[in-house]
């Protein structure tokens, strides 16, 4: 064995990224908890950087704030530009400053729940780090996991970077008033995306045009009337 | 302090996180010597899912692959795609598929490498996870790292997204054919990744209609030469 490959190393980091992970799973299980003590109803949205998640939550306070109190956690690497944006909308909002950290933890959750304390509200949107990878393995204790991918990402999405499917609930395709101008397969998206996990519920939507909202809002009055 | 925090499991993280970062550092120096040794100039692509690098390196190994032996290491959580459209070009290519995992290590390349033996050529690009987090930490012995960033993918990114614009010496701005239907700036892309890195080279360019590709070319044969 070369003794450049250091498999002892790497013995040892997948110990370590499981105790890390079941540290987390305790954590989550609290805030489950936690939210449903609260009355609360909980999502987390997982994507790549720049799929939409602030513009649709945007969207989305616009056609629901009068009806179901909402607020948002946003989590960023760095700035507090996404949560100036939702504050913008008059919603109560904390940012998370990861400090570069890939995901949000159900620590992470945890602190900036209780930065909410004061607020009523029936649905909480939490906006994970942009990454498509690592926030699928950290349970936040949520009630819905929602993972997207807007249409220039590509149609491949699904089987390149599945950990994210597997455990959603909702898969959005974000962006579709793109769809003139790129080669995305709506059909392959799908079929992949289902491939992985049959149970998923998938919309394909435009925060921009309107397409396709109204099952995305649908679903969160369900959700918030549960 | 609250019970739900666990600081202590925080602390433990941090170390094993430095511990991992300084065992990739050596294996990051071996790997450099070995490459500066066998005469090779390496190049690290780091961008979010989508951005364009599968896409730009097609274009390039048409642009080059009669005047410069290349070579092509391609990251991906799962599947063999990326790997098979560099292989219908006829260039060397090894897939390196993580498992899941959101970055490529020195480890992982030493292994790649090693698997490409045989083959003659003087650049070597190493397509990373599509990821722009997690890869900026680790060094895998490149001479010049590069991240993307997309049109589709806005012009905040680099001040969301610092960590890779630190340490990389080329940022592309990739899909400009795109530019009239987004909401992208180039100036303010521009002036955020270069408050992190003032000697940041940039290039904007789109694969598909060729603008920007030759300044992109000329650095490659300017590194083939150097």
């Amino acid at each position: 064995m070369c003794d450049h490959c250091g498999c002892e190393q790497r013995t040892k980091e997948v110990e370590i990224q499981k105790h890390i992970l079941s540290a987390n799973e305790e954590l989550a299980a609290k805030n489950r908890a936690h939210f449903r003590e609260k009355g609360l109803r909980v999502l987390n949205l997982i994507s790549s950087p720049g799929a939409g998640k602030t513009t649709l939550l945007e969207a989305t306070i616009d056609a629901l704030r009068d009806e179901i109190p909402l607020a948002v956690i946003e989590g960023d690497p760095e700035t507090e530009r996404d949560a100036a944006r939702i504050r913008a909308k008059g919603v109560p909002v904390v940012q998370v400053t990861t400090g570069g950290a890939c995901h949000l933890d159900a620590r992470m959750v945890h602190r900036a729940f209780h930065q909410l304390e004061g607020n009523s509200f029936r649905l909480l949107f939490i906006e994970n780090v942009g990454n498509l990878l690592c926030p699928a393995a950290f349970d936040l204790g949520e009630d819905l996991r929602v993972v997207m991918v807007s249409v220039p990402e590509g149609s491949d999405k699904p089987a390149k970077y599945p950990a994210a499917f597997l455990k959603a609930q909702v898969f959005l395709i974000t962006k579709t008033d793109l769809l003139p101008y790129f080669d995305f397969d709506l059909e392959e998206a799908k079929r992949l995306a289902l491939a992985l996990n049959p149970n998923l519920r998938i919309i394909a939507l435009s925060a921009k045009t309107g397409e396709g909202m109204d099952e995305w809002l649908a679903l969160l009055r369900d959700l918030a009337s549960s």
